[in-house]
């Protein structure tokens, strides 16, 4: 029987409640499609800080490496903030993560599901346009990894893009465009970054190979702008590492439902590092309550994209989202609703 | 009687007709309050691109070197897309004044007004909470003025802050908040940036002149997010240059009315340019439908920041106030209206 070795890391706050129930799912899967999956747990963020003195130790990197994919869960949360920034749990150990496994590929989806259209702190009107995108971030360079200076009166920061690297992530960009609605939004400031005139160059170099697909540009505080007036527009978006960053908390907001959003870091030999979108919510941990969505549909993520499960992903997602019909949901969805995260689980488990 | 010298800058677009506009209320406001404009008119943008070959000829250059304050409108269109990113009119000409005349306090507040709400593609319960809120965008300094390097195979943009430019930006941030709601967010990425981790130990240092004030840093990406789900929480908001940009868009489409947004752009003597959030609008120029209201409110931060003419400035935002109650105001911000751009113009001049 195949067997995939996942490296599990679920980290602080909601973190391991959440991996609980995406473990449940993934269980149900490994029973219906007939292969095995190997869980390595391992610390990280806070909880490792606190067991072994370090974010990410050299133990559960060694642990990522043995493993086909990483599933993470979120680290972070206010009994670490004290730490100087580069100590600091998120930073620590994600920077680290994607450096290290050269996962410049971070895939975020952000859409409305039916009936949830109402979280959205847009109008309805808007919404009803819908909202169906695919966030592309550059993942491993930009300004996130570019020289850094400090002196006692001033600092800076250096962002490098070679051509190389933004053409594996646009490729990515189109190639994902022509299994949805064949256009990409590409996100620069051309008109006033050089980094950002190479961008729109190689971007559209790439177009050149995807004629069935349309290719716009946009300024990225017009991007920041239009994703509010009318989030409708977009089908893929690509950014940069700091752009993406930005927007896709952006969209994210927009979605107005962060329990429901997934996300993807994929390297080029499909190895990657999947997480919920939202943060390790320390207010509500241990309450039972948080809703373990975004870790499921994370799940369905590496399935697809690390083992090229199809099947299996599908079924994950479409149990999701016959679980969202059935309005068995946490309350950050329903506020009338007491349903667990551990019913949560149960019932896309069973959906399987 | 006082005279102040103003350098017209009309520009492309919509950019004369609002400009008109503006100037008529600043005619009142000169025969009410007893001083004397006058007005240089100069080219600038595509207009002086297709008249002298250049978006900022020299001769626009000293006329506002010999002014008192500029009062610019809006420049660029489809026309000059074509150029490359530093001949474009927008960057061209407002980069080049920006760093000229050391313009490094850009002023942004946005609101909603009583009975406009319903214009921002916000949900009316988020609306409901209010938001009125000045953002300050550091303007001459960080990734626009930094270096830049371009080679066949990569790109570079190095944003480097000195303590004195953060200093100085932070200042201003912290004495507008006394003059408002005493809170002040700063924004940064601190998480990853050298910048930004120096952006937030002066923005501390100059929190400590002002104990009055409370002080908040967000990172750039949590307040992308925090603005649509409750504008409500931010009253002064402290960015650098380039999430200033980004920002202060977002900020605007939140607001729903670009046609009401002034800016001031100001440097430490109290000269000033002023000109509205809003574009050159190519599509409805010449039609006279244009909302004159954030050039005419951009002359009013004129009249306060560069002329210390604090009550003709309050006349102007009073007047505009009062035009929009009795819903004297072009079709962008109610669709049932047929008021053209001059009567609006009229009509706030009258009530001066
Ligand atoms: C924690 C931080 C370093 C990280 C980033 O900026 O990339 C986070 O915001 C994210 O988007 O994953
Ligand atoms: C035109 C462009 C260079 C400019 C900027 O990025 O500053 C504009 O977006 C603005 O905000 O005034």
């Amino acid at each position: 029987m195949k067997t995939y070795n996942i490296a599990v890391l679920a980290g602080d706050g909601i973190g391991p409640e959440v991996m609980a129930e995406a473990i449940k799912v993934l269980d149900a899967c490994a029973e219906r499609f007939e292969f095995a999956f190997n869980y390595r747990h391992a610390f990280v963020g806070g909880a490792a800080i606190d067991t072994v003195g370090e974010a990410l130790p050299p133990s559960t990197l060694a642990c990522c490496e043995q493993s086909d994919a990483i599933l993470f869960g979120s680290v972070g949360g206010p009994a670490w903030t004290h730490l100087p920034p580069d100590q600091q749990p998120e930073r620590a150990a994600l920077l680290k993560l994607r450096q290290h496994f050269d996962l410049f590929c971070n895939l975020r989806p952000a859409k409305f599901y039916q009936g949830f259209n109402h979280l959205s702190p847009l109008r309805s009107d808007i919404c009803a346009k819908g909202m169906d995108i695919l966030c592309l971030r550059e993942l491993t360079s930009g300004i996130y990894f570019g020289a850094k200076e400090r002196t006692a009166t001033a600092a800076s920061d250096t962002q490098t893009y070679q051509r190389d690297e933004i053409r594996r992530i646009a490729i990515k960009a189109f190639q994902a465009a022509q299994a949805r609605r064949q256009k990409v939004t590409s996100i620069d400031k051309a008109n006033v970054m050089a980094s950002g005139i190479l961008w729109r160059e190689v971007v559209n170099e790439i177009a050149q190979d995807f004629p069935d697909i349309s290719v716009e540009h946009m300024y990225v505080d017009n991007a920041a702008m239009q994703l509010i007036r009318d989030p409708s527009q977009f089908d893929v978006m690509l950014c940069d590492n700091l752009f993406g960053d930005i927007l896709s908390d952006e969209l994210a907001a927009i979605s107005g439902s962060m329990g429901l959003l997934p996300s993807a870091s994929i390297n080029s030999q499909g190895f990657g590092l999947y997480e919920p979108a939202g943060g390790s919510a320390p207010d509500i941990a241990g309450l039972s309550i948080a809703n373990p969505m975004a870790q499921i549909l994370s799940a369905a993520l590496m399935l697809r994209h690390s083992f090229a499960e199809e099947a299996a992903a599908s079924a994950i997602e479409n149990a999701v989202a016959a679980c969202l019909q059935t309005h068995c949901v946490t309350r950050d969805l329903d506020p009338n609703q007491t349903v667990s995260t551990a019913q949560v689980g149960d019932t896309i488990a069973q959906m399987i």
